[in-house]
Order: C-alpha cells, then sequence, then structure tokens
C-alpha cells in the first residue's frame, strides 16, 4: 500500500456540487487516505465576482496534484456554455483526459426502470473519448439574429485521439471476463468519423485476438441499452455519442444520484479528475436532497487509478452494502446522512 | 372525403423492407383508398446489379406522386453511407422533408421494458428536423490511414431550416390538449448551433402564448425518456438527437416494431416520404419474422397527410384493437398473419 500523500484539487463547483463533494472528502479522509486538500472556489459564483472561468495560473498550479475531485459545473445564472467549456471541458482538453470512464452496473439492491431486469444484465463499462469530436468547440455563426444566419459546429477527430481511446478499451475488454468490445457510432451518416473509428477498431482488433468486436449505431445503441442492456460488456464511442449514452446508462441503472465517472490521463503527464456524472441540480441545491454516492464512487476510482486498490475496493464495498440496504425502505436520508452512514462503514 | 385515386411511389427497399410494405399495401387497399401504385427496386439489389443508388431520372419520376411509402434501406453488403446517403437522406433532402414526424405511443396492451408505466404515461411527438444539422454529410478526411489522419463532420444548421421546423413543433403543441414543447439540444457544448436553435424557439414562443416551452439537454433527455416519459407533449430537435431518441422512443413505447414515421414536406413543393422507424434488419428478413404494424401505422399517416382522415383513423383503430388482442397471447404470428388480421379489421 502506497502510503504517501496524496495531493488533491478540490473543485466543488456549483449547486449540490458543493454538498456532495463534502461526503466524498468526509469518506476519503475515513477510508484511511492521507489526503491533503486544496479547495478551488471556480464556478459560477466566482465567475459573477470576478469574470474568471479557469485562470490560467489556476490552470498550472491544477497541473501540479496528484487528482482533481470535481462536484459539479454549471448554473442557470451563466449563460449555457461558459462555465462548461471555459471550465469543465478546458480541464478535461488541457489535461488530455482521453479517456472518460463510465461504469453502468446496477447495484443489487437499486432500483431499475427496467422491468426484468437483474443486476448481471447491466454491468459494463462505457469508455467515452474526452478531448475531440463536436467538443472541440470549433465552428461558428454568420449573419447572426438574420433570417440568412448560419451556425456551424464541427466534430474533430484524430487518428491519434481515436487510437489512443480504443487500445485503451480494447485492453479493458481483455481484462474482464466477458471481453466483448461493442464500437457505438453513426458510420451510415457521419461516413468520414465513422469510417476512421471503425477502421481502427478493425486494426487494433488484431492485437487482441481474445476480444470479440461488435458495432452498433448510436440510434440502434440506446435502443438497446434499455431493451437487452446485457448485450454490452465494454462500449467504445466517441465524446458526444458518449455523454448521450452515459445518461441514459444511468437511468437504466438505477438513477444519476449513482453514476460515477473518470476524466482519465492514462498517460498520467496530467492529473485524472473525478466528478460524477451528475450536474449541478440548481433545482435542488442547497436542501440536502442530492445524493452523495456517485461522487464517493467517483472518489473510489480516484483511489483507484492512484494504485490504492485496497481502500478503493473498501469504498465500493460500503457503498454496495449502504444501498442494499436502502431495500429496507429508509430511503430518504439526507446528502449528509447518506455520507455518514457510508463513512461509518468505511470505518468499521 | 376526397375520392381522387392516391398515386403512390412505393419504394420496398431491403430486408424486411419488402415484406412489411406488402402488409401496408393490403391494408391500405382494403380500408377503401383507391390506390395507384408504382414500385420502385431501389436498394442493394439494385446497386450490385446497376452501381446505382438513386439515377436523377428516377428522383425527378418519384417527384410527381402524391406520397412515397418506403420500407427500409440498408444491407451489410453494401458499404456503410451509400444507400443511406445517396438513396434515403438523397430523398428526403431533395423533397425537403423537413418535418420528420415521429408518434411515440404506447398503445394499450403493449408491453414496455420500462416497469410501472401506464399507456398515458407515454405519448408525445417528436419533431425531428430532416434536412440539415450533422446529416449534411459535409466534411471530409485528410491524411487517410495515416497516424495524422484527421476526419471532420459538419453539423450546419440555418435561421431558415431551424425556424420553420420550430414554428410546426409549436403549431403541433397548440394542437394538443397540454400544448407543452420542448427543446431538445446540447447548448452548452453545441453553443452555435444550440444558439440559434433557443433563439429560435423564444423568438416563435411569443407567437403561440398557449405553449409552454420546456428545454432538456440531449443527455438528460435520454435519461427523461426512460424515467420520466410523461415529462414530454411535444419534442423538437435536431436531425442526429431526433434520430436517438426516436429509437430510444421506439424502445420504450414497445418496441421498434410498432413506429412509425412521417418525412414531411409541409409545404407540399414536394411528395413527403412515410417510412417505419425501423431498418431493414437483414437478419431476419425473408423470414416472415417482421412485424409489419410500424409500416401499416406510416401508411396510416400518409392517408392522414393526404386529407384522408377517416381512412386514417380506420387504419390507426384497427391496429390499437390487433395490438389489444396481442395481451391474450398469440404473439408470434408471422409478417402476413399480422397484415391479414389488420386487413381484416379494416375491412369489416
Ligand atoms: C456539463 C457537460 C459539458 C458535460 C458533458 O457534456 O460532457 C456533462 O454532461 C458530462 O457528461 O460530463
Ligand atoms: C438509416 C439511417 C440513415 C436513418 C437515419 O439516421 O435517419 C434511420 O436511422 C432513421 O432514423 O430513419
Amino acid at each position: 500500500m502506497d502510503s504517501r500523500d496524496i495531493r488533491l484539487a478540490v473543485i466543488p463547483g456549483d449547486g449540490i456540487g458543493t454538498e456532495v463533494v463534502t461526503e466524498a472528502l468526509k469518506v476519503l479522509e475515513a477510508v484511511g487516505t492521507k489526503i491533503e486538500a486544496t479547495h478551488y472556489d471556480l464556478g459560477a459564483a466566482r465567475y459573477h465576482r470576478t469574470g474568471e472561468t479557469l485562470p490560467d495560473s489556476v490552470l498550472e498550479e491544477l497541473r501540479g496534484y496528484d487528482a482533481i475531485l470535481l462536484g459539479a459545473v454549471g448554473d442557470p445564472s451563466v449563460p449555457p456554455g461558459i462555465l462548461e467549456r471555459d471550465l469543465l471541458l478546458r480541464l478535461r482538453f488541457t489535461f488530455d483526459h482521453y479517456v472518460n470512464l463510465r461504469p453502468v452496473k446496477l447495484f443489487p439492491g437499486v432500483e431499475t426502470p427496467l422491468a426484468d431486469t437483474r443486476p448481471e444484465d447491466i454491468d459494463m463499462i462505457v469508455i467515452r473519448e474526452g478531448t475531440e469530436g463536436l467538443y472541440a468547440g470549433t465552428g461558428g455563426v454568420m449573419r447572426a439574429g438574420t433570417p440568412h444566419e448560419i451556425a456551424t459546429q464541427e466534430s474533430l477527430n484524430t487518428a491519434h485521439g481515436v487510437e489512443r481511446v480504443v487500445r485503451y478499451a480494447f485492453a479493458k475488454a481483455q481484462s474482464r471476463p466477458r471481453k466483448k468490445l461493442t464500437l457505438v457510432h453513426k458510420t451510415n451518416v457521419l461516413t468520414y468519423a465513422g469510417d476512421l473509428w471503425q477502421r481502427t477498431v478493425n486494426r487494433v482488433a488484431e492485437e487482441f485476438p481474445e476480444v470479440t468486436t461488435d458495432y452498433a449505431h448510436i440510434d440502434a445503441a440506446s435502443m438497446y441499452f434499455v431493451s437487452q442492456p446485457e448485450r454490452f460488456d465494454v462500449v467504445v464511442t466517441d465524446n458526444l455519442f458518449g455523454d448521450i449514452i452515459t445518461d441514459l446508462g444511468a437511468a437504466i441503472a438505477g438513477g444519476i444520484g449513482l453514476a460515477a465517472s473518470g476524466n482519465i490521463n492514462p498517460d498520467r503527464t496530467a492529473p485524472s479528475m473525478f466528478e460524477p456524472v451528475h450536474g449541478s441540480a440548481p433545482d435542488i441545491a442547497g436542501q440536502g436532497k442530492a445524493d452523495p454516492t456517485a461522487t464517493i464512487l467517483s472518489a473510489a476510482m480516484l483511489l483507484d487509478h492512484l494504485g490504492r486498490h485496497a481502500e478503493a475496493a473498501k469504498i465500493e464495498q460500503a457503498v454496495s452494502e449502504d444501498i442494499l440496504e436502502r431495500l429496507s425502505g429508509w430511503a430518504s436520508r439526507t446528502t449528509h446522512e447518506i455520507g455518514d452512514d457510508i463513512t461509518a462503514r468505511v470505518s468499521s
């Protein structure tokens, strides 16, 4: 067990972000990890106060940490896209988080909205590309506000960017019992990008003869998530499709309150960043209603990424047990209470 | 009641397309519509035989019909994108099918994969833009096959294109009891296109003061389709997001075998085209396993579009009754048998 302190940058962000991060830090501390946490007040409040989203100097400071824990970013008082692009996506892009790792897993005891579905039917990992595609942000507007306005968005896909995430996905599939990898794209319409993705999968597949590969269009895949989730083991897909199917995945696995994610730089040239899949949920912010479980599970992924496998497993175990308890009915705990209950389990 | 013959172009297409179209034509005939149907053998077979997807002369001929009924297009023997782009999408674009109308409706008696969901919970209409966005097909590849390859896709959105479909969607919402319109987009990432869509909705909303407007990001919307489908009444969205959520919609409403669609040119400057949401399903083609109901419902939409409201309603009624019968267990009818049963109902 590695016993160095973890130098952690914490970005609670907006809305329920602050609430859920507090609980995750409590659990991290209780599991016995030595953490030196530094908080960064990035988000809507700072934007309104100073006009800043992510100053260059802060970006450079963040680079020095072992990892970043992020709550959620976004507030209705800020025009759409500003915090998302200039803060969240800027971090993902600058720190080259090309693997966005999002497990979709139905914990025993969790109610899924799907009828007749058992935990063993929903157990996949979605590997979403995190640094290119339509998220590149290129595009523009001409003749804005006139009847002749044109607005464009561009999806940028590179062999470099696609191959590295595809390779990571194959390795992940190889490590799992079913060894199945499904590419999700829309090759019949997005022919240029789709062709690059499909050729890359075909080529890398030769290095992983034990892995079975499959393909589904994004529209069909969305249907299968609901009708045949057992079809999927490891899914690899682009940035936008991954955004969509991981929210859908969260829904089938019992809700966004449980979905964890890691924005990972596998080459470790910059810190990886862990955050719940959910957003800042301004409608319930400050009311103690948010489920901190997704953030706690994201913290477990963080430990795992830093080689603290035992602690990570302990948190996951505590969460599983806590979720099983929900079966017995006391579902309406506050954010704090859920955090406390999980903290108690990891401490014992 | 209009009693002129309908001049109908029929494109059975590939795979199960031929099978389901045969049944729909049977029902159309039985309901008492005089139809003069001309078949066009477009699709994979013709492509392999002659290299043609959609010759210009055929395109111009098709322009002369009152409507087009299409089965399905696409075959694994043809590289992805060729038939889709050069045949299906070319028809949608050339005939300016800017409204892609896709009801998502849970018929009583149909089993939905969602637990605890009643027919009144799933009753929406998705209005998908059909002529622009990422479907424009612009983009390209540079340094193909090398480690420095770049592949791009461009989403093109125009004020003209967005406004007309948004206006149609508001009118549709206005005509329904709930009068609610939800824009689905990803304004926080696709800021240029998203801004055009959101501004257009805001502006047109002023002309429809009775309609409540709402917004959901595509990722959240995908989640809500599964967790809170009752949230939606009329949905308006772009071409790609519409593709994804209508397949998802088909899944929650009991499967792709029932999902109908109309590619509509509301200005009637060219024929509209009706087709099931499902594809050519080569895996089950020729086996009499396909459910023709989606195509039969698409034929009803076709009649409705041409002002034959009574006949359209009669087919919808027959389908509802046929579906209710499924409850009693005889679910494994062949394509023909389902067609025959619905035909018998509309004839009686
Ligand atoms: C907030 C938003 C920019 C972000 C994304 O689209 O990636 C979120 O939806 C996510 O999935 O992490
Ligand atoms: C076949 C394909 C090009 C088509 C689309 O993407 O529009 C289909 O999925 C649909 O929804 O009609």
